[in-house]
Order: structure tokens, then C-alpha cells, then sequence
């Protein structure tokens, strides 16, 4: 950490913040420049109210070298971690192609997409049973009747099932069905649900929010892992900007970014981001070749009547498709499908 | 609602998406254009199943013509919500100041902010028992020790406490002891918590998510009021861009606009869009000459000291200086502080 | 300028980089770390091709400590700059009021604006005769006929002309018509324009690039400034974010910080911002009572026949109910109007 | 394009509109809802100034249904465009790598990277004489002897050349020595540069402005087309978002989206999105995979002697592993390198 003082700091100034960098078992190495002195703080700042030097009289900004984030960092840890799904794990040099419905909305729908998904290479089955909505007025999911449907499907199909959990009190009801508890991208900072995730046996899938910076998002993962549970997959799903031709921005330069600096996988979902069918499957190829483990695609055997999200759902044919042409871009970057 | 068909878009296609709107119970105008068709859609909307059209054949998109909120709009009210505070209200002529720490550290510390905002005029104190922090390594708040310090504040300073609620299972202990509950930017969709909220007979400060657009900030609103509580404060505290000299970008046109769209009151928060001691006064000015009903600013008796958000918080004698010259520009835009 | 090198950097690495910061003439002062050294850089760095370093083998990444910019900021400089406007100044105590239609549209329209707008109290009259259009299918202005009716509204009212510069080979042209050359916001960062601009002996309204940083506009004043021309004021006037309710976000942040690191005036474009009419009163209360020094305000006798953003637009008599209101909030944080 | 009346608009406003419409050429078809009323209108809306619809008393919004660009739209021209380059084209099956240093520094310099990249397989040099700065202190490019040197590269090597001109005055200076104009970013909407690239019988690159949005892409594509010019291809180098950890955020969804509406050839600049060398490589493998046409990559001998953006240039071997590896990505998508 370097504290940089304001150019008319006092040597009083200087010298108190020193001390008090002293005070909390850290070594300060005041720097004198030709402008204004910088003072180097030597230790493990990580759990420092910075705060409280920023504000310190003479301090004009405080300039963090240290990552914030550690149980996440490659750092700690080279290799790439290996989250365990069914037998196999995402993370490894198969991508993971979790695919399905937006919502469950009933069980021959969510039966026919993990059938179709299945057959076309699916590793797991995507849907959720509860729907966080913008609006009050729209359909907030079959909740407890969607995770049993999903159930059902498990036990014929052998897909394991991935679905979001909204809140810290459903994390042991939605625990009792799913194998992988999903984090929504507007509770990537809800960290009482996070906790939560951090005390149960199952991998957990979190959700980049849609204006949070990478650094948010691995400290969002950072609780998890604190909590007790490392198995966590990032999620990137789309930021939001200016643009307004797609629902959200694709920042895939995040993915590169994230699987250099942390050695948890990275997964992407295309279908929220572009909100438009068409532009999945570039979307999803793109998010191959520049690395990620795994993808969330939607898929629907009848967009038309999806109750959500339709218009970015593929169909059962459109994803045949994909993975055929998936498995080519896989192979050129030395990757399986 | 205004359906788009494509330019290639087949009479099949058309007579289609129109019987299916009939179907919904709503009547479809179709006008068929030069380069191509639009449905013009009569009746309700707000509650149909938009993607399940826009995921039709020969759809290019859909524009929404009603808003998609209703209570908090300001159609249905022409005049601006007038939200209950210790006898006075929030809404009417008097700007609503409410001052204090971003945290509760101690008693003595919440006692003497108390007393100081108080006298300067500050009708209400904020500060969190319960605080979300980007990093698991920061201070978490005292929690209901906070509260429980809040109360003795209280009880002694008669001001009103406005402290934040994290999350759905806290609702309950939290209103036990405050007398305003807040929504933090994080959990501004967090529906469960909303959905909560609206079950307690307390008004509640809803703060704009830091990438929410002023429709889901007013979708959010929606829930609380729909689950049975009209007493509702929206509350701009800066919004995600990439501007990096202030923490957030404070949008003041947000204040007006949701003046003008939306009868509900609303406040700003300049300190933590600020993020910067010296930026909050002018924003503290600016807000009130906007329209703002109420200002949440931060205070401590050392900032120095302060175990979160130190370098943003005025002290007391700040805070008394900017309430004298908050008076003149509240007078000048004919309100009282 | 402090140089950050990577966790696993050599001490080979380090020296070398030190070598090469000694070699530019500077002082390195490394810092050994627990987790990793930095190097602290002393003396003017401003011209160094940071680049340079940050490519070497074991940089992490540089943390600038000075500003950018020299001649711009309040380092320099302690009182704010008065940039010469007819006799008056802008940058004084008196708020300057610059108001007018878009685009000049003939001689009867802004002549009656001219009259109108000098009448309530404006300094000078902002018109475009030159005008950049998003789409090449729009109006472009009257370019120099636009001019010509410029300087005889001018010569009958005797109000200043503010006028929009489009490329460094019309400097001249507009020059001899106009009283302050405007820069727009897509042309902030046209080097050849500005250094153009820098040339001439007449004031310069810099306007921020829509997604331009505080520091970008600075810099970009810098190139004015260089080249030979003081007289710079900035303008904000909205930038590009997320935001849909209104055409651009106002960042009043912006303003109030700008004032503290520059010297230079600040004046604000609430038209722009907001392209719609209701919203513009209130964005100018908030300017002022921010710390503006000025305002650029559009007004049309007739907006409904307006060639260019006739929505936005006041009329004549919306503008003097904005004075009148505007002369108290400027008298209320110690200004005249 | 549909004209939303307000609910409160009387008839007479209702009429007032359409009968202005009629009057402009157009038919409007005024379809009264339940709450308001909305006027579709039929005809080529793409030169009416819409601003004076808007500025109505009675009007809400327009919402356009048209695009507003013609001459780019896939509309009009079902098949990419091939833009001629040196006896191949862009747009075609083949992606066309340009590669090079960011800035002309020396003859050896560019020589030597003319050569590598040719071998690797680069289809064109690029490389910057005139370079567009953020700071005036910063090297702004060798200019004029910067042309001369690509000049000889080009006799020598016999790679087109691409560079940036930065002024409709240095259109004619910049065409006689390259092969490609490009429109830096910040360019964009200069328009007079565009219509002064549109009398020249070169392909020109136009950058994506950092904070244009798709549409405004294509309409300044538009100027150059208008003013006599299609050869144009789109260049996306990243957008200006909150993301932190990158310079710019490169959006691929932007390509596939542009590749949908408009049949211009469009390619990716990774190396500035990303500011930094290690992103570059999935970055390129991404855009490729993604759909794009060609790539811009940044490639000196030796970055850390690089006068500008050292950083996030590719080493010479750095480029050759990397086309090694584009080429198996190119052929997954069914093109070649």
C-alpha cells in the first residue's frame, strides 16, 4: 500500500500518519519527492481500515499494491481449480455446457430440454425454479414445485441441475435438490446469502452483477471460500454500459483477465447478455477461444411460449447446432466439449 | 405496447402474433407501414408475458408505451407522497436532513453525532448496525449491538433513527429499535427483502442500485408498495460510470426526472457518491436546488477515527457550517431546512 | 510516479528498471516489499514515455502521482482564472448567463432570441451556425450564412457571440465573426483543432467529451493552453452512461471537482444533457448552486419549429421565469446573476 | 417511426400532429390507446428533423422504427462487402490480419516488423505516423518523415500499409503514401474528415468511437459512403465501461450485432481494448471466433524500447505463436488465415 500525501502536507503530517502506520503493526518507508512524499506501507494490509488513513489530515490518496482478494488469488494457488459436477469437473480441459430453460415451467417442458440437451453433450441442466423479476407484475417462477419438477428430471435424465438461490433461507431447501447453487447477478453482493453458500457441500455458481468490477466479483467469491466452501464458479454474464443493440455488454476481456489473476473457473452465459437468440452462438464460440470452462446456454423447445426469456432461448435444434460447431472451436484451443 | 414486426415479415407471421395478443385478452392494431408492419397492442400490458411475443416469428421488438410501474407512478397520484417522520413528514416543504456516522462504532460516538446533528437541524440520525462490505476482511458493523445502541440514541436525543436492513430475516429485529428502514444500492433487487418490507407498518429509504435505471428503481419501489406499504423514499446515491475522480457519478437529472415521473419523495446521499469530504457540500447545495425532499450526509466527531467511510464524513463543524448556507439555497428554491 | 513490479520479479528485473529510471535523468528509490518491491520515482515525470517501463520485464503496472496536466491546474495557479467576456469576465463573482437557439436558423429567429435572452439578463448569445450532426441525413447549419446573421445580431444587440468551431481550417473563418469559439464535445479531443485554437486571440468554451474523463479534459485544455491561449473555460455537459431517461448523464460531481483541481471556469450545459425541456430548470439551479461560473442555455421563440433539438429548447418565456428563479439561488450561494 | 402522444394530450394536439405530419409528405395513422393515444407514421422518416415532432405540446416520445442509416444496412445489400486490399480483400473467407508497430518509430524499426509479420502471414502493415494524444506532452508520431518511412517499407516489403489520418487537411498528404486511411476512435464523428475520406479512392478503417454506440457507427460509416467512398470497414476497438481492468472493454456481442445489420466488413483491435500484451492473444481468438472479418494487432521488436503503447504490443515471436493458433480458430469457423 502506498499512502500518497497531498503536495502542501506538513512534516507533522507526515509523521502522523507514519505512526500510526507504525500503530498497526505495519512498517511505514516515507519516500520524499520533488512534489509530494509518498509513504510505502510494508505488511499484510488486507484487513487495514484504510479508511481511517485516508482520513488523515495531509493524505490525499491511498494507492493499494496488494490484491484485496487472497483465497481467490493464482497466487495462492497456480493450477486451475477443478470444481467437481457428476462425476466430472468444471475447470479441466473439457468445457462444461450447462444448458436449459430460463424458468421451470412444467415437466414435460423441463424433461424435453434435458433430454434433447443430454443428447447433444449437455454436462449438466440449467433452470430456475425461483425468479428474480424487475417487475412485481411479471411471473416470479414455480418456486418449491419447480425444484421438485427439477428433481424428477434428475432422477430420469442423470443431468445434474444448476439453479439459483435467492436468499440466505432458501439456500438449505434449494440444497436438498440442486447440485449446483447459482448466484444471481443482483445478489453477487447480497453477503448474508453468500455466507450461506459458504456452509453447504455443493459447488456454487456466482454471477458477475451487472456493474461490478472483477475485483468485487472475487471478493464476492472470497466469502464464499471463507465461509468453507471453495468450490465456486465465476459467471460472467454481461455488464452494463452505454450500449443498447444487445441487453447487456459481454466483456469476454473480464474472462481472459479473471482466469490470470484467480484459478477459479470461469464460466459464461451469452443467452442474458445478448437477450437475442441470434447472437448467442458467436457469443458462445467467442467465449471458447478466449478461455473460458464452461458455458450457460438457454434452450427451449418452444421459445414462443417460454414464460421467460424467450427471445434469447435456443431452440432444441439451434443447440445441436451449436455444440457441433462448439467442439470445432474447442479443438482448435486444445480444449473438449 | 407497439409490436415491431421484421421488414420480411410474412401476413402469416403478422395474423399470428395479432391472434395471440387477441388471445391475451388485449386488441391488436396492426398498421402495416412501408418498409414494415407494427401492431399497435390496447389494454393492460403490464402484465403479459412481452418475451413470449417477442419470441414469435417475424418479431423484431417490442416498445413499451405505458410505464410498467403504476403505484408509484405519478399518474395515479398528482401530488407528491408525503412519508410520516416523528411527527413531521418527508415530501412536504421542509428538506429533510438526516445526519450521522456511516457506522455505529460506540455509544459515545453515535451520542455525540446525535446531539450535534440535532442541534444544527438534522431531523433524523442514520447510521448502520449492520454494514455490507465489498471485502470479507472490513469491518461488518456491530450488528445488534449497533441497534441496540441506536435505541439508547434515541431514547435520549428523541431524534428518529434511519439504519439499514440487509436482508429478509433481519426485517423484523430491525424495526424493532429504527424508525426508517433502508435499503442499501446492493440489495435494491433483492425482492425477497422488498417483498418484506412491505409487510412492516415503517417507512423505508430505497436507495438506487448503483447501475439501476430510474424504471427499476421505481420497479423496486413497486414491490414494497405492493405488498402493502405506500411509505416509500427513493434515494440517489450515485450511479456506476467511468468517471474515476468521485467514488459514483451523483446523477442530479435522475432527481428530476423522477420528480416529475413519480409522486413517491426523494432524497440523495452525496456522501457516498462523493466518497470525498470537500465534493459533499456543493452536491449537498446542488441536490437541494434540484428538488430533492431530504439529505442523508455523513458525520463524524473524528473522521480519522471512523472505522468505515472515514474520508467522506464531515464533522460536526462542517456539518454546521453547510446546514447555515443549506438554509439560503433552500430559501431560495422556497423550502425550509 | 510510483512503479509497481510483480510478486515473482527478479532482482535482475529491478535493477534493470532502476538503471533505466536513472538513465532518464529521474531518481528511483526502491521499496522492498513482504509481497513485492516498488520503486518510487523521483522528479517531473510528465514528459516520460511511461510505456516504456511498464513494457519491461517484472513491471507490474505504474501508479502516476502528479497530475497530468501543468498549465490547467490549481497547483499553479490558486485563484480561478477570469476568461474575458465584453468587458465583464466569467470566472467572477457574477454568474455568466450564455443562452440562444441550436442552430441559427435565420435572422428573424435569432435576432428575436437575441433580444429576448439580453433582455433577462444573458451575457452572450450561443448559436450554431456550423453544426455535427449524428446522421448525415440531418440538418448541418447554415455554416457561413449562419455566421453572417451571427454578426449583425451581434452589431444590433451588442451580445457576444458563442459559436461552435468545427476543424482547424475554420479557426479563422469563425474567428472573425465570433466572440468565443466553442469546441463541441465530439472534437474534445481534436489536437488539431485545439492546438489551432491555441493560436487565436479570442476565448475558448472547451466542451467535455461525452465519455471523457476529468483528467482527458483537462488535458485537452492543456493543448489550448500550450499553444499560446489562456482563456479556456470548461463546459460539462452530461456524459454517456447506462442511463435512459435522459440523452446524457450531467455530472455535477464533475463540476465541483473540477473547481478544486483547476483553476480554470467551469460553466455548465444543462441543454444538452437533458434534451428535454422540463428537466433543464432544475439541472440549472443544481449548476449554480454547485459552483458554476456559467451556463449555456438553449432557448427558441418557437421551439416546435426549431431545425435542431427543438425539445430541449426553452422558450423566451420559460427563460425568464428561469432567471428570476435562478437570480436567488445564485444570490443564495454568493453569487450575482 | 411512432409518435407517443401523452395521456393527458387533447385532441386538438392529436390533430395538430398529424396534420403537421401530412404536411411534411408523410401519412400518419393515429391508433387511440386506452391511456394515450400513439400515431404511427408511414413514409421515409429518415430525413424529417424529428426534433419538431418532439418539441409539440402534447408529445411524449418517437420512437423510431426505421433505421436511420441506408447505405451500410444489410437491408439493402444482402452479402458482406469485400473491400479491395493489395489483390485480396476484406470481408471475404480469408481474415485479414494487419499487424504492426503503434507507431512509426524508425526505418529499422518498421522494417523489421514489416518483415515478421509479413512472414507470419500479415496481409498489411499498420502503423501510425500521426498519433492523436491525451497529453500535449507525450511523442505525437514522426508525421510527414513517418510517411516516408512506410512508403519505403512498403517498396521494400510490399505490405499495404494502414495509417491514421487525423484531419480532412492531411486526407490528400496521408492517401499518397497508404494503402488504408484509418479513422482513429476519437475521429469518429469528426465529420468533416469523414466526408473528406468519402472523395477518396482508398478503404478507409473506421475506428468505433469509445463511447459511440452501434448505430452512430454506422451513421458516421454513412458520411464516408454518402460522399462517394464504400469501401469502409468497421473497426471495433473497445468502449469505455466502468471495467477497471483493462483499458477499454472490448465487446464482441458489438461485431456480431454489426455483422447482422450491415454488410460492411468489420474488424477488431484487441491490442488497444486490452492495454495490455497478455489479454491480446485470447482477445484475437475470441474476435475471430466471434465473426470478425480481420484484426489489428499491435507487434514491435522490442517493446520496451516502444515510444507508445510498449505495453500492449506482441513480440515478433509473440505474433508468430499467436497466428499459429488463430489459424486452427479460423478454420473451426470455417475461414482461413
Amino acid at each position: 500500500m502506498i499512502i500518497v500525501m497531498k503536495p502542501q502536507a506538513s512534516s507533522e503530517q507526515i509523521e502522523h500518519v507514519a505512526a500510526r502506520v507504525q500503530g498497526s503493526g505495519l512498517r511505514p518507508v516515507p519516500v520524499p519527492g520533488e512534489g509530494q512524499t509518498t509513504i510505502a506501507v510494508l505488511g499484510d494490509t488486507r484487513s487495514v481500515v484504510i479508511d481511517r488513513w485516508l482520513a488523515m489530515p495531509g493524505v490525499e490518496r491511498i494507492v493499494p499494491i496488494m490484491t484485496r482478494y487472497k483465497l481467490a488469488s493464482r497466487e495462492v494457488q497456480k493450477q486451475t481449480s477443478c470444481v467437481p459436477l457428476n462425476g466430472d469437473v468444471v475447470g479441466g480441459a473439457r468445457i462444461a455446457m450447462m444448458a436449459g430453460p430460463c424458468a421451470v415451467e412444467s415437466l414435460e417442458q423441463t424433461m424435453e430440454v434435458a433430454r434433447r440437451v443430454k443428447a447433444a453433450g449437455a454436462v449438466a441442466l440449467r433452470a430456475g425454479a425461483y425468479k428474480p423479476r424487475t417487475s412485481p407484475y411479471s411471473f416470479q417462477g414455480l418456486e418449491e414445485e419447480g425444484l421438485e419438477i427439477l428433481a424428477e428430471v434428475r432422477r430420469v435424465t442423470g443431468l445434474p441441475i444448476v439453479t439459483e438461490v435467492l436468499s440466505e433461507h432458501l439456500v438449505e431447501r434449494v440444497a436438498a435438490y440442486a447440485d449446483v447453487l447459482q448466484v444471481g447477478a443482483r445478489n453477487m453482493q447480497n453477503y448474508m446469502l453468500l455466507r450461506a453458500l459458504g456452509e453447504v457441500n455443493k459447488p456454487v455458481v456466482l454471477k458477475r452483477g451487472m456493474s461490478a468490477t472483477v475485483e468485487e466479483l472475487l471478493l464476492a467469491a472470497e466469502y464464499v471460500m471463507m465461509s468453507g466452501n471453495p468450490n465456486v464458479m465465476l459467471c460472467c454474464r454481461g455488464i452494463r454500459t452505454f450500449e443498447d443493440h444487445m441487453r447487456y455488454t459481454l466483456s469476454l476481456g473480464a474472462v481472459a483477465y479473471i482466469k490470470k489473476v484467480s484459478h477459479l473457473p470461469v464460466i459464461v452465459d451469452p443467452s442474458h447478455a445478448a437477450g437475442e437468440r441470434s447472437l448467442v452462438p458467436p457469443l458462445c464460440k467467442a467465449a471458447v477461444a478466449c478461455g473460458a470452462d464452461g458455458l450457460l446456454v438457454e434452450v427451449h423447445p418452444d421459445p414462443e411460449k417460454a414464460l421467460v426469456d424467450g427471445p434469447q432461448a435456443l431452440t432444441c435444434e439451434d443447440f445441436d447446432t451449436l455444440m457441433a460447431q462448439l467442439r470445432l472451436v474447442a479443438e482448435a484451443v486444445g480444449r473438449t466439449l
